[in-house]
């Protein structure tokens, strides 16, 4: 091809998630704990939403912003479990939080402005703060057990400075976000004009009590949130999540949405007003099971980890074997067909963790841990 | 809001259509002839496509790219139809023929890169390429019956324009390009190196035989189409269309997709296999009678238009009535409560024109093109 293209795109990464689980798919009978998707098909409930809804032939064009009934639905929840009353002008229906943080970002970014990043970070911030030709500034949390710090936050700020995101519970580490960390950045939203996106898709699977930024009202119109229904309820390839931020934030994700995808098909919001009201006690009683049987395996053989609190993810210490976690990620794939995310994708100060996913079955959880054991001690 | 947005995209006008139909919205028993969405609800072995995948539980992550099936489909249709064989990294499932133009600007322009639009235009465009900083470059086609000019065209080239955007079927005006038409873009193209965006949304709707740009495979590496399953099929709602392009501009289109959305829902695609599929003569038959009995309304009543051979729109000269077409429009809907679209958004040219959709009831249509008979004629 001679004619160029968009070099700001083509440099774009794709993901290492996606490249080390096709690399995965290689091999047979391999058991997958990589990419954090639930093991569990939608509920039947919200399946039966979509079918009447198309029954009722909703195949027309959606409203950009999404619609009404779902967007209240969103309102009465948000208030019901976060305490935020949320207008009709501040709540956008999006492609998933993928669409919700595309847009945020697209709205709020110039080109030079940098975010803030923690790391160990999900690895498709820094893609789309780049593609809005902003500047990811990543600020490690590791020798704070990846909680937050004032000091490591307040010497990166600047001021070019439009945003941090936070991702409590956080993938990959699995951990919450203390009252202390959360009050860090409190005190950083109080000295600075910014914004903090508060990227919650994890926020109903959490093991203890947890509160969120996104509930203290005070910080509202600084806070942007973006969410999913992916996690919770099973959702991944239903494609549909949301946004609640400043109405001026909205106007701008919505035209951008309008421009990306004219809006997300209305059988598939009615479907995600029953998803709202699902309980989903069952499949996170399940995660935390996983959890604490991966754990105890752990535990019992001495093998340093993260405790995660929330999320359906471990992030495992490997520096014992002297292999970078690629390296160690690939041969462990070789040798026992187990596989996991090298942390070095996270972070290259992760290099001597992988990362596992706890949302496959319980058996595969355990035997891949198992083997992982085995691995680490050099037996085969 | 004290912090600064992204000016770029605050500055992006919302649709004009969507407005003028928000305004009709207001009244109570209006004839809508605004938006051009199909009357029909989705043909039944569409939804039950869906639905089976649902009962399959096809609720996981989509691939970035595509369902491999639906992909394979895809080429079998654009083989069979246009006589183009793509290969499978020369196709990207997109949310509509919105998401496959936005995935495709992005791919190709660098800011200040042009973008030639033919007036009247279609008006998505040219926020769509406003987003990543490029610069639309207008050519009207009015003088030219809505034909293309070369040498319009070959004056309007710089160094810095990167793409024309072909719409034939046209939306606003109904209009075919002519064989000669098609030839001015093969010529340029032969001198220059640019691409040409084909958007073929309306290619299935036409009441006479036609040709189309990407039909030409000698020039099928500068030609990028862009094709939705919302108008043929009467599927606007379910945000499903498709790019064939160079891979490298698929691969490029698929990472910004990536980051927008995470790709179109399985189920979704799933259901547009049997789509793909679908005789939609009864649909097209149905826009041509109604094409066939407003365009004798007119006649017989003398008013001028342009005569539309394919999509489901009809341009009508209302000059006589010496309004500009906003006032136009607004007065008709006021005092004869039929909507329609101001020729204004189209193009500053067009300010003489109204759009009146066809794709509403045949009675609608009847009804509407008589109540504007007496409208240009001054009874009430």
């Amino acid at each position: 091809m001679r004619i160029k293209l968009n070099h700001n795109v083509e440099q774009l990464e794709m993901s290492g998630i996606r490249l080390f689980t096709a690399q995965a798919s290689a091999y047979e009978n391999v058991i997958k704990l990589t990419i954090g998707e639930p093991k569990f098909t939608t509920p039947e409930p919200i399946k039966e939403a979509l079918k009447k809804s198309l029954d009722n032939n909703r195949t027309f064009y959606p409203s950009f912003a999404g619609s009404e009934t779902l967007k209240k639905e969103i309102i009465a929840y948000e208030k019901r479990v976060n305490g935020v009353e949320y207008a009709m002008d501040e709540v956008l229906i999006t492609q998933g939080a993928t669409g919700a943080i595309f847009t945020a970002l697209g709205s709020i970014l110039n080109p030079e402005d940098e975010v803030i990043l923690f790391q160990p970070t999900y690895i498709a911030y820094q893609p789309a703060i780049e593609f809005y030709k902003g500047v990811p500034v990543f600020v490690d949390t590791t020798p704070n057990q990846f909680q937050l710090n004032y000091d490591d936050i307040k010497k990166n700020i600047t001021p070019k400075t439009k945003a941090i995101i936070v991702n409590s519970p956080n993938n990959p580490t699995g951990v919450i976000y203390s009252e202390e960390s959360l009050n860090v950045i409190k005190r950083i939203l109080d000295e600075h004009d910014l914004f903090v996106i508060s990227d919650d898709v994890y926020a109903q699977l959490v093991y203890k009590e947890a509160t969120f930024l996104n509930q203290d009202i005070r910080y509202k119109d600084k806070t942007i949130l973006t969410q999913s229904l992916s996690k919770p309820y099973a959702m991944t390839g239903w494609r549909i999540g949301y946004l609640c931020a400043h109405k001026d934030i909205i106007k701008s994700a919505q035209k951008i949405q309008q421009y990306a995808t004219a809006g997300v098909p209305l059988f598939v919001q009615d479907a995600a007003e029953v998803a709202l009201n699902t309980n989903v006690d069952e499949m996170t009683a399940f995660y935390k099971q996983n959890r604490d049987d991966v754990v105890s395996i752990l535990r019992s053989n001495n093998i340093p980890f993260i405790y995660p609190e929330g999320a359906f993810y471990i992030f495992i210490d490997i520096s014992t074997k002297g292999l970078d976690s690629w390296k160690f990620s690939t041969q462990f794939l070789d040798e026992y067909k187990v596989a996991v995310i090298p942390g070095v994708i996270f972070s290259p100060k992760s290099d001597y963790f992988i990362r596992v996913s706890l949302a496959a079955s319980n058996h595969d959880c355990k035997e891949g841990v198992r083997r992982l054991v085995l691995f680490l001690y050099g037996e085969k």
